[in-house]
């Protein structure tokens, strides 16, 4: 049975979740493909929704003033502007982002962030700019070398979350263990689950398979205390013959993966809409089956899936798609929501912490 | 406009193609999930299809005999049973299986290539077993230091060939140049185009992109007589927004790439299922809907992809997937029938042999 979404990201459910919490995310309101078009009538929803959620617009000011709608009234008192001068542009160097755009959307909404005013920051914008600002402003948390990007899948099973899809290249064992943990401790606060299915991503699924890197990661997480299924392949993301909660491989590989995926759902789509427009007997047919057809692209819709977290920093970044619309970017605030709501930044470092200790006992 | 399957592979043309051309396939009877069930009636169908293919079937032939149907005295005369004594399980270990199965019927079945008995081969066997077989027995092109597997993909513009799908699990930019090389020549005897378009597999299509194998592969490209177009994402593979003809990668990344399509396909599909079969009136609009699905689940049928071909050995070698149903190794058979006919592995060798040269004198 293929369940439809998230039941973190309803946002039915959001505002029972978050009864009496109070939380505040910085919202990066310029980044993305369409900026306060889609980041301000999301943030007010989001507001709307969720009566103790504040949100912190960063960026120019009148541009953010002519976008807020005069259905402000009801949430103003929740809703900050936080002036940002400049804006990283979607393919600026994320070296030169660094340097140069100091007083930038992103970066400004990162330190609210640092400085405690904000619990989390989402952002639309330039994805490499994004996580080397974030890892120069926040810092990693010790024992952790290297951040990782984190997101949902829809599959068969439901869902599964995979890490890393695309922050690094080229990834040790060590790497790809402690992936392993990160995602794992996200997985337990945001699905409530003790243990959680991990798998690692192979060529195949016996023990002689796949590169040294994998090999060596396969004995670490063996020899763990996480709940690791062994190797698992491809189609373990969407549709594999066994549920799996969390799917750890490295950045290059995850990223091809997850892009491989929205090419075939493309590709499976435009098939579709070409039978059914067909003639004027398949156009017919597509007529009556459209209430079927709606109902059938609903149930996969990526921007139901839309946020990657940033792991293994001092604070929570979440990454929404560039090209993300009003849906998408909302369902990345609400996912920025669980999480601050779940405290997951303070247990990943109390679990990698607890794991250092072990280590240096063994 | 999605094209539905390769133009090589249709059976209605293939009779022409091979007007009064003599070729030999020899057929390893045993391999696969459903052995001789699957392979002798596809066998036979392809005797029938074209007038000038030969085939040898090899396995046991007790089991071959019982198998072969009272249809076959039309294609007696091009139809030959060689004996061999054992198989290859499809769970064996690759170098047991090289070790032990020397009368088996996919090593049989190679041997007959290599002693210029056949031109080809064919197997849905074990795919481990049957490179390291190809490999010991019929050796590398000099100048290729490691085999690749190479298939097609069903694409928006058509297909798409990508290589290596899972024979190297660790590839140096060398590896991944001369991959480029041996599928630019199969795609231009294939496909009869001059100037393949050359895509390399990465995160993203920037320069900075990708790890250093990506990287020094690229130069390597860059600096070839090949059209190579640059990097490209996963979803190029099925649907990126220029056409590539070939796609180059390392077989970890391909082979995960490849299953993660299929995964995606798969879940798709069950949606789609689920969606018609969720009540009485989405099950009718299915009924009325049938004509349209069939044709639009024909379009992507994986069977009309089935065959990926073992580069550079100094033989033909086909492998069909394992679970091949009668259509499904119907056309691995006839993938073969276009690269005998297209004497691929001599246009290979000798662009190797022309690269070789030219590094000499560089």
């Amino acid at each position: 049975m293929l369940c439809r979404t998230h039941l973190v990201r309803l946002p039915s459910i959001t505002a029972e979740l978050f009864a009496s919490v109070s939380l505040t995310i910085s919202i990066d309101a310029m980044g993305g493909d369409h900026g306060p078009q889609v980041t301000i009538p999301a943030s007010l929803a989001c507001l709307k929704n969720n009566p103790d959620l504040k949100l912190i617009l960063v960026g120019d000011e009148t541009v953010i003033k002519q976008f807020l709608a005069q259905e402000l009234a009801a949430v103003e008192d929740r809703l900050t502007i936080h002036h940002a001068s400049q804006c990283v542009d979607m393919d600026e160097s994320p070296s030169k982002a660094l340097k140069n755009k100091k007083d930038s959307s992103m970066r400004v909404a990162i330190n609210l962030v640092r400085d405690g005013v904000a619990d989390a920051c989402v952002s639309a914008g330039n994805t490499g700019a994004l996580m080397a600002t974030a890892r120069f402003v926040l810092k990693m948390i010790p024992g952790i070398d290297r951040p990782a990007i984190i997101s949902t899948l829809p599959s068969i099973y439901g869902h599964t979350h995979v890490l890393d899809l695309g922050a690094n290249v080229d990834c040790s064992a060590e790497h790809l263990f402690q992936f392993a943990i990160m995602g794992n401790e996200l997985v337990k606060a945001l699905e409530g689950i003790e243990n959680p299915k991990v798998g690692l991503l192979n060529i195949g699924e016996e023990d002689t398979k796949g590169n040294e890197q994998v090999k060596s990661a396969a004995k670490l997480l063996e020899n763990s205390s996480l709940n690791y299924i062994g190797y698992v392949e491809g189609n373990s993301l969407n549709a594999g013959h066994v549920k799996v909660d969390l799917i750890v491989t490295d950045g290059f590989v995850g990223n091809v993966a997850l892009k491989s995926i929205e090419g075939a759902a493309k590709m499976i789509g435009t098939a579709l809409k070409e039978s059914f427009n067909k003639n004027g007997f398949t156009k017919l047919v597509g007529l009556l089956a459209y209430p079927v057809l709606k109902s059938f692209k609903e149930r996969i819709d990526p921007r139901l899936y839309n946020g990657a977290s940033f792991l293994g920093l001092r604070g929570l970044v979440i990454k929404s798609h560039g090209g993300a619309d009003f849906l998408a970017f909302k369902t990345a605030i609400e996912l920025a929501e669980v999480e601050v709501k779940n405290d997951v930044i303070k247990k990943i470092s109390q679990q990698v912490e607890i794991i250092l200790a072990q280590r240096e006992f063994a």
